[in-house]
């Protein structure tokens, strides 16, 4: 277990940096609002996540020839996304989670029905944002120069590009995608030990492909869509994503075995609910070779992108030594 | 207190059958989802709604030169987010409602946890089908000659007029219109009699304009933007939509309080959850006098559209005479 190498830390750290002012500005200049449903939004958007989908986005786009400050909208509404589904998915109802990242979650600190709705305001908003993609300019921090430097088509994906760009989001991201992946997961729910363990196998390869790798798939496919890339780009980095999505979630579940609780904030919640995990159903070491094959098949699908892809293949090797 | 008048009778059965079956049709041939998750949506989408809203949409397109194949996908998307609010406004943590027009609720039916997922699913479905209004053909009904006269522009919305619909709809639907009012609307619980009264009754505008008038208003105005109208043409649907929209709230809180519980399926609750409303602040007598002042508003708006605009015009009137 490690935590990032100085290289790679040095680049989330650029690119969150402004998907974090982003997400503040966003959400703090609108004034017309409830506060409470604000309030929300932000507790659990800046709750202490990672980042990992919008810095995702950007190091797609970028990869293509382009900058942050083309996808910046599109990479906040992944973020977006993200965390309205952590905060659906700690409900009662649901994982019923007290804790995410060591803190109380969205729903113990404003209520249940501020916590659906704060959810319910930020995918809402996800997708407003994705359609203003189009003609946002680069208001956040990208140097005047680079600017003029650019043509304008080239700042501003295309209407057609940000339109593909929703639909591969609203597909990763639904019940084709995500939300169905967190129906199987809960169908799941105390199956693994007593159940046909080849059923469960099926099962937990589809909650995890459905649950984590779509959306993480759709931010590689978008940075690629937005940028207007070719297709061949596009579906290198969708596989890329597809396979770093899978072995993040088997990381996850590796993590919420033996991962360090202070770093993580809710380990063994999974244990707790009996959930069918990874480690559970074949075992910590079975889980970790899984994981370092499609992290080489991550890196197998960078080839074409040479030096500019250097991120995403520190990131998939990171993906599966991180520490939290 | 009437039933629909004939002619909008048989303007809405066209209208909305095909939505109806656009809707059935959407979600049937997609196999991959779960099916508790499938049945959960379709459960609610076909619980009797009046589809209001996705007719709305399709009555502003006519209005402007279009027919309904051009935006049916759109129209679809907004019945599947206003569908997503019932279940979620149903919730336990939220309004607690057992009944939704007579029927058991998506949760008593599927439990919280599918009701809570079902919505999300819906709403993010929603923004796939309008990504995909751009280039979807007319394959629900439109009779063959009719779309080889129509030139391929004029039968497909552009690019950037779906993605101007996608903007419009998700900030009618989010936390500065429909999100942003249902929270208004949870912290206007139980003031209405004690508090303040001109601050209850500012907030209680807020609530219907943002909770109900915002997405109607959004409704009409994206079937002017999906048919590429003038700025004018888009300013006055939007205009009718906002009278017709705080009209349809208010005659809801009076057919809440003297409705018939059986058309209505759940008279009462708001009196139960002691909600604040347009009856509980100004009296019955005063809330229609309101209503109607706002449709003949609405009448106004329309003016310039002369004969096409006939079935809103019905609408509004209807709107504050129906029963149910």
């Amino acid at each position: 277990m490690t935590t990032m190498p100085s290289g790679l830390a040095s680049y989330f750290e650029t690119r969150s940096r402004k998907v974090e002012k982003a997400l503040d500005s966003l959400l703090s200049r609108r004034s017309e609002e409830p506060n409470s449903l604000r309030e929300a939004m932000r507790y659990s958007l800046f709750a202490g996540g990672k980042r990992l989908r919008p810095v995702l986005v950007i190091a797609a786009a970028e990869c293509c020839g382009g900058m942050a400050d083309q996808v910046l909208f599109t990479a906040c509404a992944v973020e977006m996304i993200h965390t309205y589904s952590l905060i659906h998915d700690d409900l009662p109802a649901m994982d019923n989670d007290d804790l995410r990242r060591g803190k109380p979650t969205c729903h113990k600190v404003f209520g249940e029905a501020i916590a659906i709705l704060a959810g319910d305001g930020l995918l809402t908003l996800a997708f407003e944002l994705m359609a203003q993609q189009a003609k946002v300019s680069s208001k956040f921090d990208a140097p005047k120069s680079k600017i003029q430097n650019l043509k304008s088509k080239i700042l501003h994906p295309s209407p057609s590009d940000c339109i593909e760009a929703i639909r591969v989001i609203s597909s990763g991201a639904g019940i084709h995608g995500m939300v169905g992946g967190q129906v199987e997961d809960l169908k799941a729910e105390g199956i693994h030990i007593n159940g046909n363990r080849q059923e469960a196998q099926k099962l937990l390869e589809r909650i995890h492909r459905h649950k984590t790798a779509a959306l993480i798939s759709s931010c590689l496919e978008v940075g690629a869509v937005l940028m207007g890339a070719s297709s061949k780009a596009r579906a290198a980095l969708k596989s890329y994503g597809q396979s770093i999505g899978l072995a993040f979630q088997i990381a996850d579940d590796i993590l919420d075995v033996i991962g360090d609780k202070k770093k993580m904030g809710k380990r063994g919640s999974d244990t707790k609910n009996k959930k069918l995990t990874y480690t559970a159903l074949h075992g910590i070491e079975a889980a970790r070779a899984q994981a370092t094959l499609l992290v080489q098949k991550a890196h197998q699908a960078l080839k074409s992108f040479g030096e500019k892809a250097a991120p995403l293949h520190d990131l998939a090797e990171y993906i599966i030594t991180r520490d939290r």
